[in-house]
């Protein structure tokens, strides 16, 4: 049985919380955040405090705040000789203070009112020596099928890849919103098209997945969309994007 | 019971063929393209040939060919009142030449080995009358539980908006492909993130969805990323992606 103390109450907090709610070799001792109406979604089932001088004893503490909080409140644990990680997907281990420290990063989008199936979320985890990172591994393997351990170089560049496939993605999902918008069209008309545009790259590298007028060299039907654009600023995302995905082909083919 | 002539034997052409090909009220008369190899697939079940003077009579000549292919061939078919359509999301319906003509836009990416659900494909039409507008919905409803009636100006805006979900989308996921592989990375630890940002627009507006350090304005976060990136155009492309999210939601928060 492994022991945690969470720390933190916004959404990673909240999956991490439900996640490990569920497993029976784990147990959440305690969850400390200082808003005290986001704890009460966690009462029921464990202690809350906003008091850090009340910290109880366990195995693992995991500060899962945003990225900014994360060295303040590792000065705020004072445990002698007890693992202590963060969440973040950029933050150096070296930014907490603690003795034993490791990093314990799940790499997927949380949304407050999504349920997430954790047993499909790869979890990144790094700590400063192998036994800590053994206990990382097993507590990340109560969780998921899929754990990495990976170092903090590649964490960044998995935290980067992430804000193109998840952050830039959903931008382009909200431009074509606005397109729609202004043509009398529902959004909803897309939805096929993107989940088959996922759903293909299941199978196919996205290099072999690319179709499209900048993937034909189709200069006719671009000068006719950038016409078609109202915003400069679409404008310009539309002339990169197409621009770019022309020289990814003229390089490699 | 519609009888129709397929021209073109490239993926929208068989993607079509096939999923005609399931339906009892339809009757794939003809296959026709100039290339005898792609031909063979069609040849089956359904006459082929690649001389248009052998044309057999139908109540239906989709033309599903390139852009550019369009008006040229329209020129080839000596029909007389008959419903010629074309598949094209760009191409105005007044590129064919023939006396009923119409459009017949399945909205969605066709890759040559990958099976499409038609059921839940938006098929946009659209003819010079009304008459012919009717023939084109039985004709779609066979294929599709979702038929849109759509003008020329809103197909040409749902094209445009194909393209930043699907194209872009897709090259997002390229970019984040080559980053991994600079990093000793496999793309697969990707795939649970992009599933999951495309499942979350299922129920929740693009706009509300969007996550990450742009939206946060977390600079100090966009600036790592931009020292991490190795080629100007993927810089370039974070530098503009990060600054739209910004303004978006200057604009409207």
């Amino acid at each position: 049985m492994l022991s945690i103390v969470l720390i933190g109450t916004g959404n990673v907090a909240r999956h991490l919380f439900d996640a490990f709610s569920d497993c029976d070799s784990v147990q959440i001792r305690q969850v400390i955040g200082r808003n005290k109406k986001a704890l009460e979604y966690f009462h029921k089932t464990t202690e809350i405090t906003s008091d850090y001088n009340l910290l109880v004893d366990a195995d693992i503490y995991i500060i899962a705040l945003s990225d900014d909080a994360i060295n303040t409140v590792s000065e705020l644990l004072k445990l002698s000789n007890k693992l202590v990680v963060h969440t973040s997907g950029s933050v150096t281990m070296q930014r907490l203070v603690n003795n034993r420290t490791g990093v314990f990063y799940p790499l997927q989008t949380f949304s407050k009112n999504r349920r997430i199936n954790f047993k499909q979320v790869p979890i990144c985890i790094e700590a400063e020596n192998e036994a800590d990172l053994a206990i990382l591994h097993k507590l990340a393997s109560t969780l998921s099928r899929e754990v990495h351990e990976i170092s903090a170089e590649q964490r960044n560049a998995l935290h980067l890849s992430a804000v193109f496939v998840n952050n830039f993605t959903n931008h382009m999902f909200t431009i074509a919103n606005e397109i729609c918008g202004e043509h009398q069209l529902s959004f909803s008309i897309l939805k096929p098209l993107i989940l088959e545009t996922t759903n293909k790259i299941a199978d196919m590298p996205p290099f072999e997945a690319q179709t499209g007028p900048a993937r034909r060299n189709d200069t006719g039907t671009m000068d006719k969309h950038l016409q078609l654009l109202n915003s400069k600023n679409q404008k310009d995302i539309y002339s990169l994007l197409s621009e770019s995905i022309l020289k990814t082909y003229e390089k490699k083919l």
